[in-house]
Order: C-alpha cells, then sequence, then structure tokens
C-alpha cells in the first residue's frame, strides 16, 4: 500500500463507517418514531450486524494497514487527514485493547440493564438495578485501565467524553460551583415566586405545532435540511451536514416544556448543520464533543431562549399563536415566568440556576464509585444526602432519585459532567461575544444572524478538525467557571431582586 | 469447513443480508416520508455503500465457500436449508456472471435514467428518454444472456421476476385475455354508467385517517406490527413478519382513492405478516414473488373490497365516517361507484376490468423491444396503437402514454407481466376457497378472518420456502386464465346488466 492508495482507503473506510452510522441512526430514528409498538426485536438484529460490522471495520487488517501508512508519512499530510488518522487511531487503539469477549459481553449487559432499569424506576426499587449497577461499575473499571492504564480510571473514562478533562479539572470547577451557587440558590428560595400558571393553560398540539414552526425560523433552521418530528424525549439526530433532524415532545398543558425543547434541540441542529461540509461523511463529521455541543444547545436555550431581549422580540407573535391564552400575561411575566428557579428533584426538569447542581451530584457519586470508595449499595443513601445537602430537597424514592436516569444504565460513566461544562463554556463565549459585538440590540428584534455566525466562526465549523479543548479554548479562551456563576449571579438577581 | 460450521456461515450470512436490507428499507422509508426535501445526496451515499456491502458479501469467498459445501451435502439438508442455499446460489450466480464494471456502470444508467424519465414525463418528450431507454435495452438484452443464455432474452428477464414464466405462457395467457376481455370492455362501454359523483365530495384528511384504522381493523392487520404512514406514492415495505408497513395518500376529493390504496397496501401486509416467522432473517423471508404479492394485494383490494358483501358490510360505519357525504348514498350505489369501468389512459387508474390490457401493452411492447423487434423510438407510436386497438383510447402525449410508467427507467423489463398474473391467480384462488368454505357469509358481516386464514394456508405461510410456481400450484392448481375472464364477465354482467 503506498500513500496515494492509503489516502483512497482511508476515504473508503470513512464512507462505510458513515453509511452504517447512518443507518443505524434511520433505524433509531424510525424506532423511535412511527415504527409500530412490538418491533424491536427485528430492528435490534439489524442494529446489533451493523454494529458488528462497524466493529470489524475498524479493528480489521486494512484499517490498520492504511494507518500505519499514513503515519509513515505524517508530516506530507494536510490538517484534515492528520485529524482523520489521529480520530481513527484513537478509536481502533481502544477498541483493540478491549478483548472481544469483554466487548460482547458488555454489550449484551448494557442491553439487559437497560431494560431491568425501566423495570427498576417503574418500581422505584434500586434493589432491582443493584447487581446489573455492580456489574456495570466492575466492568468500566476494567475498561478504564484498557483505555489509559496510566490514568485513574474515573479519568479515563471521562477522557471517552470530554478529551482533556480529568477530575482535577472538574473538581475545581465543581467547586466554584458549589461554593458560588449554593447561597445564590438559597437566596432565591428566600424570595417570592413569580406567577407561571399561565403557562399551564390549554396548548393544543396543532397551535404548538405552528408555533415550533416558527421558532425553527426565527434559529434560521432551513427546513430543507432540518426535520421536526415527535419522540417521547427531544433529540437531535445528524445525518451529515445537510441533513439534520430534531424531535420534541407536545404537552397541552405546558406551553414552555416544547418551547424550550426546540430551541435546544435547534440549537444542536444549528452546529451541526453549520459544519464545514468537506468533512462529511469523514470521523471529524459533526459535532466534536457532547460538552462543546451541550454549550450551544444550552446557549440558544438559555443565554439566548430565556433571556429578555429574546422574550421581547418573540412574545407579540406568540400571542398570535396563542391569543386567548396569553390575552392577559405580559412579555416581562413571561420573562420572570419562563426563568422561575427552584431546586427540584428531576434533573431533565430543573431550571437553568439549579441545573448543574443535580449534574454535580452525579459527578461526586460516579468518582466514588468508578474510583473505588463508594459500594453501589450506598448509591441511594449518598444520592439522598447530595440532593439534600446541594438542593435542599428530600428524595421521597428511587424513581425521583437515583434511578431517574438512563445513563448509567448503559454504561455511561462520565457522560454527566459535560452537561455541566456546556453550560459554562457557553457564559463563557456569551462575555467574549459580547466584547466582539452588539449581541442584545439585534437579539430584541429577532435576529440572531450575529449570535449564529460568531459561533459557526468560533465552534460550528471545526467539527471534529479541532479537538474539544481547541475548540473551547477559540472559543473562550482559558476556562474560567466564574464567568458561568457571574452569570448566573446577575441574571437571578435581577429576576429576583437580591 | 465442515458442514456444522458451513450452516452457521449461512446463518451469519443471511442476518447481515438481512441487517443491510433492513438499513436501506429504514432509509429508504425516511427517505420517502419525513426527510426534509434536500437531503437526497447523504442517503445515495450511504445506500450505495450498503449495495455495496451486500454486493461484496454475495460474490465474496466466505459465502462461496459455504455453497460449496452445502451443495456437497445437499441430500442430508431439510427443506429450508436447500431452498436457502437455493436461493443464495441462484442470486450468487446471477450477480457472478455480470461483470462488476457493467454492474457499475449500469447502476449508475438506471440512477440516471430515473432523472432523465422524470424530466422527459413532465416535459412530455419522449425524445429526452430515448437514449436512455436505447442503453437501459441494450444492458438488458446483455443480462439476459449473462442469466440464461440457453432461452430467449426476454424469457430470461421474466424468469427474474417470476421465476417459471416465460413468453410461451404468458402469449396463452394475454391471448385469452385479448379474446374475452376486449369484447366485455367494449359491451361494458356501451351501457350507462353509474354515478360516482359522491365519490369526489370533499372528504377531510382527518376524517380519512380515522377510516384508514377502521379499514385495517377490518384487514385485521395488528397495529403493534404494522404501521401506516402517508407518501406521494402508496407502498408496502416489509423489515420482517413483525414488521410491516404501509403508506396511503390522500385526497380531499377522492375517497376511492385512499381507501382502496390501504386495502391492497393491506393485502401486501397481510401476506407479509403471515410468512411462518423461522422464515425470518433468511433470504426465505417475506412474499415469494412480485405475482403472488399482487395476487394477494388485488385480492384484498378487488375481489373482497369491491365486492357486493363487503360494501354491504362496511357500508354502516363508512356511513359514520362520512355522515354527511354520504347521507344520499346507499350501498347499492357505493357498491357500482367504486367497480364504474371505463377505459382510461393511466395504468395505476385503472379500474379493475380494464386494469390488465393497460398490462397487455406493456407487455407486447417488451417483449418487441428486448426481442430485437422494435426500435426504441418506435415505441411511442406503436404505445398509442396498441392503446387504442385494446382500450379504444387516444394518448394524447407521451405523459399520459409511453412515459407514464417509472419501471423501465429503473431497468426493469419483465415487472409489468407480474401484476396481470397476480389478478388472474386471485380469481383462480377464489374459485377455490369458494369450495372449500362459505367465503361471502362472513364477508357480508366484515369477518374476513375465514379469508385470511385460507390465503395463509395456501399462500402466505410459505414465504420464499416453495417457489412461486409451486404456491400458485398449492393455492391454484393448474393456472387456468379462464377463471379470471369468467370472474370478471360474471362480476361486470351483473354490475352493467349486460
Amino acid at each position: 500500500m503506498d500513500l496515494k492508495q492509503a489516502l483512497e482507503s482511508l476515504e473508503t473506510i470513512q464512507r462505510k463507517l458513515y453509511a452504517y452510522n447512518a443507518a443505524s441512526s434511520a433505524l433509531y430514528l424510525d424506532g423511535d418514531t412511527v415504527a409500530p409498538r412490538d418491533t424491536a426485536e427485528g430492528r435490534g438484529i439489524a442494529l446489533g450486524v451493523l454494529a458488528g460490522e462497524q466493529h470489524m471495520l475498524l479493528t480489521g487488517p486494512e484499517l490498520g494497514e492504511t494507518l500505519a501508512e499514513l503515519e509513515a508519512h505524517k508530516n506530507e499530510l494536510d490538517l484534515l487527514h492528520a485529524r482523520q488518522i489521529e480520530e481513527l487511531g484513537r478509536t481502533v487503539g481502544k477498541l483493540k485493547r478491549v478483548p472481544a469477549q469483554e466487548y460482547m459481553a458488555y454489550a449484551q449487559l448494557t442491553n439487559e440493564a437497560g431494560d431491568q432499569w425501566k423495570r427498576a424506576k417503574q418500581a422505584s426499587d434500586f434493589g432491582l438495578f443493584r447487581p446489573y449497577l455492580e456489574k456495570l461499575v466492575d466492568y468500566n473499571r476494567r475498561f478504564a485501565a484498557y483505555y489509559d492504564p496510566a490514568k485513574a480510571p474515573y479519568d479515563a473514562l471521562l477522557d471517552e467524553y470530554e478529551r482533556g478533562v480529568d477530575t482535577a479539572y472538574l473538581d475545581d470547577f465543581f467547586s466554584v460551583l458549589r461554593q458560588r451557587l449554593v447561597p445564590l440558590i438559597k437566596a432565591v428560595g428566600e424570595r417570592p415566586q413569580p406567577d407561571d400558571s399561565f403557562l399551564h393553560r390549554h396548548y393544543p398540539v396543532e397551535q404548538q405545532k405552528k408555533f415550533s414552526d416558527y421558532l425553527m425560523q426565527v434559529l434560521d433552521l432551513d427546513r430543507a435540511h432540518c426535520g421536526i418530528g415527535e419522540t417521547e424525549h427531544p433529540f437531535t439526530l445528524n445525518f451529515n451536514s445537510a441533513d439534520v433532524r430534531i424531535t420534541t415532545h407536545y404537552y397541552e398543558d405546558d406551553l414552555a416544556s416544547s418551547m424550550y425543547s426546540v430551541i435546544h434541540e435547534g440549537g444542536h441542529a444549528r452546529y451541526e448543520l453549520d459544519v464545514d461540509p468537506k468533512l462529511d461523511y469523514t470521523v471529524l463529521a459533526g459535532g466534536v464533543s457532547m460538552g462543546v455541543h451541550e454549550s450551544q444547545s444550552r446557549f440558544y436555550e438559555n443565554i439566548i431562549g430565556r433571556s429578555r431581549p429574546f422574550i421581547g422580540a418573540i412574545f407579540p407573535q406568540m400571542r398570535e399563536f396563542f391569543p386567548e391564552q396569553l390575552a392577559d400575561v405580559t412579555e416581562e411575566a413571561f420573562w420572570r415566568a419562563v426563568n422561575r428557579a427552584q431546586p427540584s428533584l428531576i434533573r431533565t426538569e430543573a431550571d437553568e440556576l439549579t441545573y448543574c447542581l443535580h449534574v454535580m451530584v452525579r459527578y461526586e457519586l460516579e468518582k466514588a464509585l468508578i474510583g473505588g470508595e463508594l459500594a453501589v449499595k450506598d448509591v441511594p443513601g449518598e444520592w439522598n444526602r447530595l440532593y439534600k445537602e446541594y438542593l435542599g430537597v428530600d428524595v421521597p424514592d428511587d424513581a425521583h432519585g437515583c434511578l431517574q436516569d438512563s445513563h448509567w444504565s448503559g454504561g455511561s460513566f462520565g457522560y454527566f459532567p459535560s452537561y455541566a461544562l456546556g453550560s459554562a463554556y457557553g457564559a463563557q463565549m456569551l462575555r467574549n461575544m459580547e466584547r466582539d459585538m452588539d449581541v442584545w440590540g439585534p437579539v430584541a428584534k429577532g435576529d440572531l444572524s450575529g449570535v449564529t455566525a460568531w459561533l459557526t466562526e468560533k465552534v460550528h465549523r471545526f467539527g471534529g478538525l479541532l479537538t474539544p479543548a481547541q475548540v473551547v479554548a477559540n472559543a473562550c479562551g482559558d476556562f474560567d467557571p466564574a464567568c458561568y456563576t457571574d452569570y448566573l449571579t446577575k441574571k437571578y438577581t435581577q429576576l429576583y431582586g437580591l
């Protein structure tokens, strides 16, 4: 194999990986949207085969030879190819270090654990899930050693989700959050709450759908390249930079739920649609990491979407979509209602202010679990203790406590911190954006083009061409968690008149 | 490789083929239903890769060795495995005989020809399509020689669509149709037409959707395993025997259109859902041939769905779905309206009586084209001449003539006859069914369970375990086209008082 052949092989293999991903995505999307209820088995078989083919391709001799040839010519490669072989090499190395037998057994375990987690959550009985969680923790401790034996296990896992992030980094981060946010939340809790009862009037799905179309327009999401569907849990799925789908869930008694799902997923979609198309069909396509992705979705959702200027811009239109429901509501009241902050039990329903404390609880538990300092059996007690300490709430049962999230059942340990990091990155991006341009003038007119152009320039267009850390440095400079706590302090001081 | 390994390999390879099919189906389904408008490119790349992988698997050494080993132990195999290797061997043999270079060039040609056909149809200009059709005919003549050099080219192609069927068989079949149906259609044309104007009142989509749900219930299509969606052209797609989808198209000014699409596609779905699940994930899964499939869809659509007893059974319910639109309509009038027969220009809109003559025109043209007796340039003239001769209509332009169907642009020559054969098989199945049981008593009560049980026993359950000819023999006995013309003669004599 010479260099030219190796580059051709590199392209062919990446197209195959793209095709397997696109195929799996189409099957997942179908399964989550229109597929009849009892059809999971056949879809599971197809997905299993595709995953197996992908694994074979990644660990096979052809890619091995290709990467070896390209490594030998590393200095002759442009950035695009250099980053492709870096990413592929990383993935291949990781897969090859995990024995095939364990890889298969683990896939089966997560499959079963997912089912069992659902049953346990339904019964609100951690005991049912405990043996699975024990095995999952064991596997992940072993995998961590395969990934990077030089690192502490949890650090090795964190690196999988957010390259370059480790416990030292996160301890600093969460320590700032804890010090600044716990008292802030307490102070907010002592103030009277705004009325948000009008958000729970009757909002028919058909009216909400038209409103979603409008919101997608405000985010400049081109409907020829970005679809919207309905699923139990909203998500964004990207096939390539010209084909992105978002989903939402309509509740007729909750206007804000779908509204902010559309803006949140719309932020993810904005990122995907703005990635340089020349990265399509390569391993560098799409958003670079989960943390950076959340920085974008939460930027549009919270920093823009829950800002006073944005509400001012869209509220007159909203009144046309919901003339009866919002007849007696003012812009100001609406803005206050969608920013109502109150400690609660469920992460996915948490407001912008308290959200990160939910993540912090999970971070501390994961760190201790994977570090071997916390036994699985003690998870519920520790969970409840931390919720009381950080959020001041009493957890009534496991379903509203340590069984609420699916992540651990899927084998994801080290994923949660990205949610909080993303929020913090976004706040720092805002600070830099405000230095570069007039952010709020155009937003107050419903014009997000400047915001999107800035984010595209600093973040979106790179896809995976830069590492997560490079993208963050590019958009944020040196990471400073205080930007985030400052942002929240300022916002909630104004909202609650502290 | 020993026998045990070969059997394992056989199963693994078939599961992979299933997975590639399911993946492609999910991508197609997405593309035809919810995908945003300008997303075809990325989907095309994924589909191309999957087709390539499938081709490599089918022509690769692993399957070759597997089949060789199993061939050597042929006498030790059960019917299931024997049929699997027969079908796979057939497919592999065919693919291997076509040079890879030609296979690829042809795939590209059909892709381009499809686009060009659309343009030509829009412009109603056969000249635009002619050079593509010439190439397509040339390729198919060459492919026919690869498939089976011992056969006349058109016979070799026919065998691809409906194993065992050739021009001798079809000449007999169509000759009976021509002799019996041309005068019958003429006689019908001389009688006054029933009023069907009430079918074109305003039928809102939402009401029609509820009616579709009802029709699926009448066909006993379990919604946990059979979904319904909306597409430009209705179709049925099967992932496996537990996961089938049908689509329809609603026209607010045409009640019968979606109604009979749902029943027709529902018939296809019934077949797929009733195939023995032990054939799932093998090459024997699903309906055995296009002709047998059409026999089932058209059985439910026409023989049952347009029968007097069936209309009697569902009409009281229909009036509940459409109380205003059908207030002044009687069962009898409705039955007559949905059976209105009149020669027309467009095959897909043709009624039950004249439909097969549309097919006959295409059969004669294909036979002459592939046989080298008709030049492509003479297709429009010959098309128009035959429409005048068989159907008595004047073709005004190519869009309403030889450019109306997409089949040839996709490279399908020999596919059309299956539509007519299916109709004829169905009529003969009805004759046998009536000998075995009381068909119409239960149907008059809206109970199709007996009909479905008979068809499942004789046809559906076998999937590809029997050949098309065996299935037809099983359900029909010796094929006798007169069953079909007798059925039509009796039905239309009654309808039109001949």
